[in-house]
């Protein structure tokens, strides 16, 4: 935890070490906005990063999706992601779950070229379940902007846990 | 004002008339959120609609940029810019303020193609006049960003307005 004026104040390094988590792997994107500083509230924060990924190429939005976690799967997880996870209640899923899981990342990799992304903290397993076969009936180009609104979600709960006064 | 509940339940039009104002002449952005109903916050709504912003294409986004109007110009302003110019205090302006603001809008337009966009209730006549040339010295890229980044906060307080409780 920290606040804002720390963050406003801190060297750019320190900035990037302490922001760069709120997107998962991505610390590029914090790093695009430490000589906005500073910022006046978490929000405008928030809308700063957001704005640099709105501007990204869709080649650069494609990796900043790719570089989250299959739900259920068996990549390390980033400390972010695993709490994320686990409060989604994704740690004590019976065999039937995580192959259910398990069909659903694959079918969805397989037509979108990228991980399914879903605010684990807003949609418990049950959610996710029913949210994967109403995106995988989405175009490609409205899966992209879905997978970003999640992302921008959970960086907002990232960042209040941060900043939490 | 009015209510997420109502929000989630209107007919479609409706969503896209209350909830299209929230960016400068452009419905498409709530139009193209509608068929995600039901959202459970406010910021999850603001998510989607800075989601679809962001995936949008650059020629999308630059439109939406050129939405909006001049500060100071001779435009006819939506009811909401109007509102928002007032609040930062831009409605009494003596002649030399008129002038600077002038030479400014020209310069940045003619410079990038698109007007200065700033979130007029987070910044007061004076940090405009600071912020015009900081953001004249940016590259192209960094401006698309950085009016992004006010377009999403600029959408975040029209719908907190939208939905002040």
């Amino acid at each position: 935890m920290t606040t804002l004026d720390h963050l406003n104040a801190c060297p750019r390094e320190e900035f990037v070490a302490l922001v760069g988590p709120t997107f998962e792997h991505s610390p590029w994107i914090a790093a695009a906005v430490a000589a906005q500083r500073p910022f006046t509230s978490r929000d405008q924060l928030h809308a700063a990063l957001c704005g640099v990924v709105a501007a990204a190429d869709e080649q650069r939005q494609i990796a900043l999706i790719r570089a989250h976690p299959d739900l259920v799967g068996r990549a390390t997880l980033s400390l972010e992601s695993s709490r994320e996870q686990a409060a989604a209640g994704l740690i004590d899923l019976d065999a039937d779950e995580i192959a259910q899981f398990d069909r659903y990342n694959t079918a969805y990799k397989a037509r979108f070229g990228f991980p399914f992304v879903i605010c684990a903290r807003r949609n418990r397993k049950d959610a996710m379940l029913r949210a994967f076969p109403e995106r995988l009936a989405h175009t490609r180009e409205e899966e992209i902007a879905a997978a970003l609104e999640q992302i921008f979600q959970i960086a907002a709960l990232r960042l209040a846990d941060l900043l939490q006064s």
